[in-house]
């Protein structure tokens, strides 16, 4: 039985991880913090948990929680997380980090795209990207885990594979990303303001988002390729899910066959990616409403002759395979149990 | 290990119910059918079961299936389910029909309320209503059970605390209904098409619902008081979920205290209603949002002193405590399991 | 040419006057204040109307807008508006106040359902309630105009009818509200968070709803029959739109032919009323999606013989008919216009 | 007075023509059609015109109505308005053609982008693609009017200035759109089934969409350049409204005042062309729900340093900008009357 504790737990990420974690047969859970909730039964902050757990907020004591627990999950803010992960490490506490501070590997990255210096930049070598289809065996022994960002995660598994391939232009990637609004976590702002994001589609950060850097440096590492990404996300009228719809120029004339193979060799073992791609029916690529609820990633593509085009598709539940249920595929990876272990659940459809 | 087959399964109803069977570890799904997709696999109508399940529809032929099954759901509609049930009943297949079919107790309940003579009365007597809070011990060894309606459940189980403690009118009880897309099902029609439904309140049977003749003959017989519903559903802009709102008026002054006791007694041993009334905050009140995806209903109330009224509230997901999942909790009954088997998941929230 | 002037111009309602009043042949707009954005273009709080206007925001100097205006529209907060009328009716200028601080015509139900000492009762019997369909002479020469809360409309319209026949229980009345997000204004909650309020059904203020007040007073005036309310309103996952689902309970035996009379004598001659009430299809009864838009309020009935009950409906546009139109409305009665001026358009359907 | 005719007008875009039309102080509507409603109110398929006409639905009959119209607007599917095109203009009547079939000027494209041979290639160039930004002149004595299509009229409005001003690629530009239901149209299906169309994002045209040829023949013909376009539609949770956004790739580096130049320079003296670019807020670039109502386009663009790309925005309402609205401004142009005619109304916000 593995100890665990949630820093950060009122959010959706921390209720996403109690709920994976509540069902989770080798995993207990000893600490889960709220400074503002402290002392509240967390059915108080995520009211579907009433009923399923008596389990109690408690202040964010990192000494008190190191010692009750094996490993931590951080849900923090980005820049917040990286001196707390440095105390946990630093007396034993294994870490999974799901806000942005480990993700890059070169510390003048943080600078650039999130405009400050890096706290501990000598951790960030240590720091094992969380993304188990491409570094699982790194994972399983590392101090520290940097869960991957919901949109990177869905562009990473849909692009790399036709990347890989060297089948297309490596610095005309177009990533045209659909979120909903529980990506934007639980404060209230005028942009995710009832009225101001309903019937919407709006483009918010056009330009230099954050997850380029990572989507970059991952896929790159993966394929050997310096790649480019051009990424433009827009919030949509919906609570839950990501599309990444990849828009990539061929180098070259390519074969229907060439294309599934290669995405087929990428994921045929890997539990939680499914390659949906059917020849007609109103499922046949992927939609994030397919995965609500359930880790998996869905990715799929088109070949589009008419301008030596591939066009890709990776579709998520951005608070678990894009969050909380990538971190539990990590721990289990971690503790070494089936990945799969309190991951099984099929999604909710239609919802 | 019981073997069940599930008829009818390539609906919304039929989607859940397979959704939460292959978590069972009780039960081993023998045969899911489909006229129209007979020989696909079942993430051809349910592509969140991708990679979850191999299983493949088959033909409804009840012989076969019969050979295979212990324990079969019917998803079928209404009016149709009757005479298949008789069908397995005749050759020791027990059944839990999802449809109204066997729900009423009285034979002329049906041309009054659905229009049509009933095919079979003599099964209606021998049919349990297969609402577990009302019925666990007849459900147990019940060959027929019949699995509640959805808008009855939320209904039943919301008002009937207070009408059995004796403190309300009984001819003016008013259920307000809010109901979401998904309990129309999967057929297609203008009712449903998205630029109508959406942004819409629509009142689509407002006097004579046939879900009234549940509610009143299961209320009175629980509680001994002849009572009469004026229901009204509305279609809201939402997939799934029902709110019942129940308005109902005092005989007599009551104390808040009196109707916590009456909810508390009635529901402080059920595993899957949860009596919700706090003071403050958002989640103050049952809301549907926070029982997508789970097996509970929340039941709560509030008193009115500037017109001796009880408000009280039932929310519910319409496709699970309202359909599969209450089918599932009287099938653990009848095979004597623990009744929350396979239907821990605590809902997914936010979505 | 009137010239008038809109306090608290940069939220929904103050947006909708600019919009219609842009329009209006007879008006022009002379000032449009917002302390937050004075001095920028108001297409900067209301983006729809770029290139529109050239209109800027100005600050609420009250004697500089004395100097501009001969009417002046306050939306501004309840409890904010009564001083701020009062220093414009001393120098002479017409208020229509779209706030609650003069509906109310007893100052003892301030404190009662606001929970505030009135600052001017004796401004309260001056004012005329804008309801136009109750009180059009009055509104006529009006210095004061107290506009109806969005709720009040649609309920007032909806009931009255029934009551003034004198066929209905008059303490019984259920008011069952599902309304928009608009309704709640510009200013972001947590309540309104858009992942807190999609896919939702929430009552947020179950029991004494400040409208039950103005609905009281003014059926009770305009029937002669002491009525209660009880009304209980649902936040629903919706931008714009009310409907008020009535539940009251018939004294005797009623035809058809009957309500209808009453409904047709009522609102025959009424521009902004419409009765729907269909044998058939989709739209035979209101539902506010029809209204959205417009200034229309569409009112409609069902009998139900089944507990003795008249179901009625009531849908409006809670920003146009709830709270701008009608004022507009109330504008045009004051200055001696066809009523219908600048309210001419239709709604916009399907949205 | 122009008499005018709606052939189709019980469909979403009939009955916004129907909307406008019946503002509109030059025109009077002599006939609108529908096989399936005639002698019924149009206020049966458009509820939200009860009230505010009475005009009634008949038969199709060509000879009839072209004894009573000057101008006829057909509102018809693809492939079967050619015929009934080329019977008005034969006796005379000019004709507005809200579908594809006049669009295309080369008889060779029917085949490869719609599948059928055109019936009366002949009429393809005299007729006139109804884009007022580009064909003003043409469509004042046009005897066949193109109304275009929903999606090219955003995507040409909004790429065509950077395109004019060389200063991109031409054979890599991608479009990605999110759409919302009302551009399938009336008829129900299960792609627009309330619970398969919620909280979704779905490529429903991943290639080769039909309006890839309209875009490329009105860019190449107004810019000389041969381009290639890569366009992508994406069904969304909305109900109006397109988002184009253009992923285009710099040739050199640009100054934001020589894109912001490109852009004023096209639309500047146009009245329904908007250029949406601030440095901040909500509202800083093109988003549909600020056209929702509205005839305008609004459009807008970001230089991306990152890639060399430049992204471009444009908005509209599908069923004004994108159908009615825009064959009314063809109208106006074509009759000789102020272009706005009718088409003043600012849009509805929020909704």
């Amino acid at each position: 039985m593995t100890s665990v504790g949630i820093i950060g737990g009122s959010g959706y990420t921390g209720g996403e991880l109690l709920r994976i974690l509540l069902n989770h047969p080798n995993v207990e859970i000893k600490a889960v913090t709220s400074r503002e909730l402290s002392g509240e039964p967390v059915y108080r902050a995520h009211p579907h948990l009433r009923k399923v757990t008596n389990l109690k907020f408690i202040e964010p004591n990192i000494e008190k929680i190191s010692s009750l627990c094996d490993i931590v999950f951080l849900a923090l803010p980005h820049g917040k997380s990286a001196i707390i992960a440095k105390k946990f490490l630093e007396v034993g506490i294994r870490v999974i980090d799901l806000s942005a501070d480990f993700r890059l590997k070169n510390k003048e990255d943080y600078p650039k795209w999130y405009g400050w210096e890096h706290p501990c930049p000598e951790l960030l070598e240590k720091a094992v990207y969380g993304l188990p289809e491409f570094h699982r065996e790194e994972i399983r022994n590392a101090k520290l885990v940097a869960n991957p960002g919901c949109i990177s995660t869905a562009s990473i598994l849909s692009i790399t594979p036709v990347i890989k391939a060297g089948i297309v232009e490596n610095e005309r990637i177009v990533l045209d990303v659909k979120i909903g609004s529980s990506g934007a976590g639980i404060s209230v702002s005028k942009a995710t303001h009832h009225p101001e994001h309903s019937n919407i589609v709006r483009a918010y950060k056009p330009i230099m988002h954050r997850h380029t850097a990572e989507i970059e440096q991952e896929v790159s590492l993966k394929t050997g390729e310096k790649i480019k990404v051009a990424l433009t996300p827009h919030a949509i009228d919906m609570v839950r899910g990501i599309l990444v719809t990849g828009h990539l120029f061929l180098k070259r004339e390519v074969s229907l066959q060439e294309v599934w193979k290669a995405y087929r060799e990428a994921y045929q073992n890997e539990p939680f990616v499914r390659i949906v791609r059917e020849h007609k029916g109103l499922h046949r690529l992927p939609n994030p409403i397919n995965t609500i609820g359930s880790n998996f990633c869905d990715v799929g593509f088109e070949i589009d002759p008419h301008v030596n085009r591939i066009v890709t598709f990776g579709a998520i539940d951005n608070l678990i395979k894009g969050a909380a249920g990538q971190a539990v595929q990590n721990l289990n990876i971690m503790i070494g149990v089936d990945e799969r272990t309190a991951l099984g659940f099929a999604g909710v459809r239609p919802v």
